[in-house]
C-alpha cells in the first residue's frame, strides 16, 4: 500500500482545518484501497471536545460500512494519536495506523506510552510511523508559528491604542 | 455533593440502554448540582464504536455549555471507562469522575491503568470508585446471563428443526 498517497489525503483534511483556524490535523480511513473516511479537526468550530480528525473520520467510515467493526482498515493521520483517538481506534478494530508526526505532548501510540499494543486490551493495532513526517511537523509548526504572532501583534496594537491601560 | 443521587440518574441511562437490547451502561454529567449531559451506549443501535454513554453524554453537556470545557464538571458512570472515554474526559477537562463498577477488561481508570492521573498529559481528574457498585454491576452481570440463555436456547430450536443440519 502506498502510504504517502494516502498521508497526502490526510494533509489536505489538515489543511482544511487550517483554513478555518482550527489545529492542523487530518485524517483519512482506507477499506481495500477506497477512502471510505475523512476527517479533520473541528474542536473549536463545533465546540466539542471529540471532535478529532480520527473520530471524526471513523464515525464517517463506519457510516459508510454501515458497521461498527472497521478491521479491515487502515487509519492515516497526519499526527499521533491521543489517548481518546487511540481508544476508538481499539473500539473500531482498526487493523493499521500509520501517522505523520509523533506528538511527544499526548501521543499513545508509542510516545507517551502504546495502547495499540497492550495485550490486556481485546484488540491490538499495528502502528507505522513517520510517514511524511516533515510536511506532517511543518504544518503544524507554521500554524502555532503564526499564531503567535497573531498575538504578540494584538498585544502590540491594544498597548498602542490604550498606552496608559492595565 | 450526593453521588448516589446522580448515579441512581446514570443507572437510569444503563436501562434504557438495556431496554433496546444495548449493553446496559450509562453517564450523567452534572454541573453546579444540574446535569447537563446524559447518555447511554447506542453502539449497536447506531453501528458507531464511539457512541459509549460517556462520549455521548460529553457531546450533549458540551453543547448546553456552548463549549469543549467541561472543567466545573463531574461525570457519573455506571462502569470504569475505557481507553477511548477516559481519553475524552481528559480532553474535555472533566474535573471528577464517579464510576459504579470496575472493567477488569478494559478499565482505564485505575484499574488497567489510570489514564486520568498520569502527569505527562495536560489534564488530569479526580476518580472516586464503587458507587452503587452493587446495582451496576448487577445491571450487567444480568444482561449477559440473558444473553447467554437466549443464545442457548436459539441454538437448542436450531438443533430441534433441523437435527441433520450442520
Amino acid at each position: 500500500m502506498n502510504h504517502e498517497f494516502y498521508m497526502h489525503a490526510a494533509l489536505e483534511e489538515a489543511r482544511l482545518a487550517e483554513a478555518i483556524g482550527e489545529v492542523p490535523i487530518g485524517a483519512v480511513i482506507v477499506h481495500e484501497g477506497e477512502i471510505i473516511g475523512r476527517g479533520h479537526n473541528l474542536r473549536e468550530s463545533n465546540q466539542d471536545p471529540t471532535a478529532h480528525a480520527e473520530i471524526i473520520a471513523i464515525k464517517q467510515a463506519a457510516g459508510q460500512i454501515g458497521g461498527w467493526r472497521l478491521n479491515h482498515c487502515s487509519l492515516y493521520v497526519t499526527l499521533e494519536p491521543c489517548p481518546m483517538c487511540a481508544g476508538a481506534i481499539l473500539q473500531s478494530r482498526i487493523q493499521q495506523v500509520i501517522y505523520g508526526t509523533p506528538d511527544p505532548k499526548a501521543g499513545c501510540a508509542g510516545t507517551l506510552m502504546n495502547l495499540l499494543d497492550d495485550e490486556r486490551f481485546n484488540h491490538q493495532t499495528e502502528v507505522v510511523t513517520n510517514v511524511l513526517k516533515e510536511e506532517c511537523s511543518a504544518i503544524l509548526t507554521n500554524f502555532f508559528r503564526s499564531l503567535r504572532t497573531k498575538k504578540k501583534l494584538l498585544k502590540q496594537q491594544s498597548k498602542q491604542q490604550n498606552p496608559t491601560g492595565p
